[in-house]
């Protein structure tokens, strides 16, 4: 199984990940919420890059049914029901509906693997799982894109890929072939395996989400596997199709 | 001092850096084939992105003064004296003539970063002259812009990146500033400080090098301090400017 890694949503190749089972990392914060939103009942979520799309989206499916979820500059969008942070995620908010979601680096780097063979979005919370995913797929060869922060390197992002490469390699002794940048996130992840809550308060965006009032994400953010959901696009919206190690597909 | 480290010359920030001291780092060969040219006494290096200008510059200047010099796909262009392997730049070869050098990723790399501050090119052959270059100008913050290939993550480069940063801050004791690429490149550099060579050998470019013929180039770039000359780029052409530990800029 090939494993490359993008560190960035630039220069993605398109005619590569058309072959490919894409995972799409944002950490810090679209992946967490994502999964923790399904995990906690949402029926599905709808990303889209733009408020103008959102809104249309919702005017369609009625408010009862749709909740407006999204940041620009980590804040919740104005006039938007729910922000990015995992915490607003409760069951109780978000059972049942269909969220339609629009966040700075994440919904962007999953526009640009929308191509993919499959796409699904990974970070801490959901690592296990994504792992055991792309293990059942183990013909099919993996790209795996970082969110990174405008078009930047992020580190927790780096980290949380290279962490999935060896899980795949050392854990589940699957044959991997690495190339430079998945050899490079193995190496990252190395370093950083165990301090993971650590790693979040003192990188780049992390240190942002703090000085705004999101300290309390990162813990989230960096409890792995603690939310045992992957989400999978189907027909241009997330579902949820693992629940646990035991679990069926649904 | 600031630092921060591109992977690719892809999304560099032009407002930044025009505060900035700019590396370009191009290990596999660009930037070694550049410093091993004015170390063995080429007058000065031109660079171009495109072969069209190249042959304009050349008509201009005449062949005796000349020589076009340049890669693609590691190959020597169609029609240039030289390609961009280092073992070509010996003094017999450039000695006093101004080279005109085209190369698929070096040359991207400083066309981006020309609006810099001042713009220098590293490699693991120049190492300690650059980071001496940088420390003697401690006030200002730096940029290393990895060249990478095709807009994608090189390993060599980024290991090449930390080993600056590594330089600067712990054997030189420098107070540096370091954001999630910058410290990334470190920790990438630390994993392989003690195998550039094998490093060399075993990254994706190395490897296609070895492929087409180029091995033993890999062991030239791996000889770290072998060549005490910094590029600085003055009006367009690269020129020499320091020669080693005790040398004097000129």
């Amino acid at each position: 199984m090939k494993i490359d890694v993008y560190f960035t949503p630039a220069h993605v190749d398109e005619s590569l990940i058309r072959e490919r089972v894409v995972v799409v990392i944002d950490v810090l914060r679209a992946a967490t919420s994502i999964a923790t939103a399904l995990f906690n009942g949402a029926r599905e979520i709808i990303p889209v890059q733009d408020v103008e799309t959102a809104l249309k989206i919702r005017n369609n499916l009625g408010e009862d049914v749709a909740l407006l979820c999204g940041e620009r500059n980590g804040k919740v969008i104005e006039g938007f029901d729910l922000g990015n942070s995992p915490l607003e995620y409760s069951r109780e908010k978000v059972e049942g509906k269909v969220l339609i979601f629009s966040t700075t680096n994440g919904t962007v780097a999953i526009t640009k693997a929308k191509q993919s063979r499959e796409l699904v979005v990974g970070s801490f919370v959901n690592l296990s799982a994504v792992a055991r995913y792309i293990s059942d797929r183990s013909e099919t060869d993996v790209a795996i894109i970082c969110a990174g922060k405008l078009n930047m390197f992020s580190l927790e992002d780096a980290v949380c890929a290279g962490m999935i490469i060896d899980q795949l390699e050392i854990q589940m002794n699957l044959p991997v072939a690495l190339a430079d940048g998945s050899r490079a996130a193995q190496v990252l992840y190395k370093r950083f395996e165990r301090s993971i809550s650590k790693l979040l308060q003192t990188t780049d965006h992390g240190k942002y989400l703090s000085e705004i009032g999101f300290g309390k994400d990162l813990e989230v953010c960096a409890a792995v596997d603690s939310v045992p959901t992957v989400p999978v696009l189907v027909d241009n919206r997330f579902l949820k199709t693992y629940q646990s190690r035991e679990g069926t597909e649904q």
